[in-house]
């Protein structure tokens, strides 16, 4: 097994050897859960409207089902990024805002939209000559 | 229509209004194709082993099926991430390698690679923690 676990591919952190594994796997769990446009979205709104209801977060996010919006919004909470709020009135109000750990995470997305916003032209080029080529190559 | 465009839940760069619910839609759709974890781990994969062959990416991305590696290989070549060379030998070889803008990409997700390794934690508490709550509402 020592092989798998030296492979060139292989991420290696700042761990022992022993522990990479284990971390790494940790650390693709969340990746997994939290790498998502939906959840990339809902943070970016979130942080800008700060504490927000159902239907205003799903005014701002263009293109999301409810029933997307009520299963995204369930795992953020569970992962600890967001806190939903009951409130006891009737009919009863739900407001959902970002913890400091969701902050921190739409933080270190800022980076991914920065190089989104800076490619946007770069890819719609990319996009055209890719399909240029595909169609090429069903006609002739 | 103004009012949608100055919504305060939308997000404003540094362009003049006008262009920028065109320029927020294109930046949507970009992350709608990036903000993916199967392309995150990915690049991640590419950044560190060079030039791969798709047998080599599929050991090295953990759980990823061949339907959803070969799409998202074709994905992220469209968007012009990575580049795939086919050799004329018999059999053929194919190997994918990612261009200066998926290197771009990996470099801005790292931001939350760091993110996920610094609270792996704090995060697997706060899944316990609302566990336990969602139980406790189940059986009381």
């Amino acid at each position: 097994m020592a092989s798998k676990v030296l492979s060139p591919v292989q991420r290696t952190g700042p761990y022992p050897v022993t522990c990479d594994a284990r971390i790494e796997a940790l650390v693709n769990d969340v990746i997994g859960r939290v790498a998502d446009k939906w959840t990339m979205l809902i943070l970016e709104v979130l942080e800008e409207g700060g504490r927000m209801r159902f239907s205003r977060i799903a005014e701002a996010v263009p293109g999301i089902s409810q029933k997307m919006l009520t299963q995204t919004l369930r795992y953020m909470e569970r992962e600890g990024l967001l806190v939903r709020t009951v409130f006891p009135v009737i009919p009863p109000r739900v407001e959902y805002a970002l913890t400091d750990l969701g902050r921190s995470l739409s933080q270190a997305f800022c980076g991914v939209w920065l190089w989104a916003e800076a490619n946007v032209t770069r890819i719609e080029k990319a996009r055209a000559a890719f399909d240029k080529k595909a169609n090429k190559a069903l006609t002739s």
